[in-house]
């Protein structure tokens, strides 16, 4: 795929087994710069800690998983390239460096998970080379979960689809932002890979327009036909029989199926509900918060005006005029016809499903 | 208001009674630069045919009403410099002059409608100076009549709103496209002027940003509380309790009462459905198209993608990527709650009321 997170491993090859691409350099995290798309495909390769933390802060990598793959790889990377007297100093100064990396992002459950997950290999009875391979090849495996998660959830999605279908997506939840075929695009990937073409219909999103910017740009390079809609005329293309299904990611689910995602995400479920068209959710079964009885506790962000007023290089809004810029919304279960997981599709009733598969867990 | 088509007379004054301003100069129209909004309020004062043209073409001045306004005080403007040698050669000359204005926005009806109605009016056994003040009162009547539409739209819609209610509306159907309150802002308008405020949220209207650029700018110049949002953001307001009231304007109202507007207001419709929220249509009862049953006849101009892909200064959609940008859309009857005129609400049945005021056309 687009190796959006990717690592160059200590004789300079790209820790990707479909990618033949060779770099100069060795032992480094090698990112896609998303910052720079649609217009520039520009990699970033590095070892060093500022600028992996910069590249995380400023989403030059972004997505849950591929920021949480990025950050381990990071750690990986920075102490790798050390030198430590004993394993005691290297432990502490990689406990240092994963605190830093997970104050990169605050609200990211997956970079906090991914680091402390690496961290806690550590013993300071192993050598220290010995732990510098460790944290990279538990960096590595951690990369490769989250690549398997993606074809998991597209080989239980796939089915769904059928040649030239319309599928409706929204923000980015693909390549871009995991380790491989991303979540909501899973299924068209995994399609494709089996001879089924579709075409993806693909919300702008405002106002970071990761629709247009990255959704259209991944579909593109993976030679799927994609056409790209403002967000408002979503409803439009569903009245004229253009969208077979709706597929997106998810941020947080709770026990009984209410799914928090990017802000349009509920628009676009009521609108499949008054089309008559199924509306999914794709997303690992992590994303299911087991805290989180129903969709009413969770807090709706409440993000920079700026990015609504200033958003394409020049401003569109009146200063001083207020902006309402909510970060995401909440589905609400009933308008969900289900939840592609890698661990396969549940349906309604949603509690049910996701009680058993928390059990399983 | 805000005067964004004005007239300035012989003697320097501005023809709008409530407006002290005086301009040095005389005899021309007077256009606000809608293209400089929100960033610049600049007026453009002229009685240059060119000039004229190119200010209807270029959008300076832009929505039915106040387009129709404009060309009758242009063609006004443009005859009353020249000198003639008798009545012909100025009748000639008015419906050149007239055609030329016509064909500067090939769509907009009302400003086919008003030249027709000036150029109508000459006759040739009336002296030059008098035809020339013909143009001119009769393109002054023309203002007046859509400046009391707009009062009376606001008249009978200003009762649906009571003080402290939160209004969705969608593009500009206000100040700026009309010659005085607009359609769909004139109830709030007219609201505030009986001591009723309201708070307006304004979608910011993608691809073009009506709303964001233009409806939240004239609303904040008359002091109405406005709250800027994003197209895909008006489902979560309406989750959230925060809007009473839909109420948008109109293109083309079928006999039916099926409405063609501004890309995106079907969805809205759609969304206060679910939500239980009344929506309003606001139009002059000229928008109703008699020849139109209903609006499955009404068809989707699709405009350039390049107001999608590089809208503000940047490149936002990858080169090369399909672009479905469709003008407007149809709301169909079912999901109107009423259609505000001058003349009344219309309540469904529509095709009855529709009929009785036609009727009485």
């Amino acid at each position: 795929m687009l190796d959006s997170v990717t690592w160059v491993d200590d004789f300079g090859h790209i820790h990707r087994s479909w990618n033949a691409e060779l770099s100069v350099s060795a032992g480094k995290l090698r990112l896609l710069d998303q910052t720079l798309l649609p217009e520039r495909r520009e990699y970033l390769e590095t070892a060093d800690l500022e600028c992996v933390f910069d590249a995380i802060k400023r989403l030059v990598v972004r997505g849950a998983p591929a920021i949480g793959c990025a950050a381990v790889l990071g750690l990986a990377a920075v102490i790798r390239r050390q030198e430590f007297e004993n394993s005691t100093v290297l432990i502490d100064q990689a406990r240092q460096v994963a605190n830093y990396l997970a104050s990169s992002r605050p609200t990211a459950v997956n970079l906090f998970w991914a680091l402390k997950r690496c961290v806690e290999l550590l013993n300071p009875k192993i050598a220290v080379a010995e732990l510098k391979d460790i944290l990279l090849h538990e960096a590595l495996d951690i990369l490769s979960e989250d690549i398997e998660m993606c074809h998991a959830i597209g080989r239980n999605g796939a089915p769904l689809l059928s040649s030239g279908c319309g599928v409706l997506t929204h923000c980015n939840a693909g390549a871009l932002a995991t380790g491989d075929y991303g979540t909501a695009l899973a299924p068209v990937y995994t399609a494709l890979e089996n001879g089924i073409s579709v075409t993806v219909y693909s919300d702008e999103t405002r106002p970071l327009l990761q629709g247009a910017r990255l959704t259209a740009w991944e579909l593109q390079q993976a030679g799927v036909d994609v056409v790209t809609i403002c967000d408002n005329m979503a409803a439009q293309v569903m009245r004229e029989g253009k969208i077979n299904i709706v597929i997106v990611g998810a941020d947080r689910i709770a026990l009984n199926g209410d799914t928090a995602n990017k802000i349009g995400t509920y628009a676009l479920a009521v609108l499949a509900d008054y089309h008559s068209i199924p509306f999914y959710v794709a997303a690992p079964y992590s994303t299911i918060d087991a805290a989180l009885a129903d969709g009413s506790g969770i807090p709706i962000e409440q993000r920079d005006p700026e990015e609504v007023s200033c958003g394409f290089g020049r401003r569109t809004v009146p200063r001083g005029v207020k902006i309402y810029n909510p970060a995401f919304d909440v589905t609400p279960q009933q308008l969900i016809t289900g939840i592609i997981t890698e661990k396969g599709i549940i349906k309604p009733p949603f509690h049910k499903g996701i009680g058993e598969l928390l059990q399983r867990r």
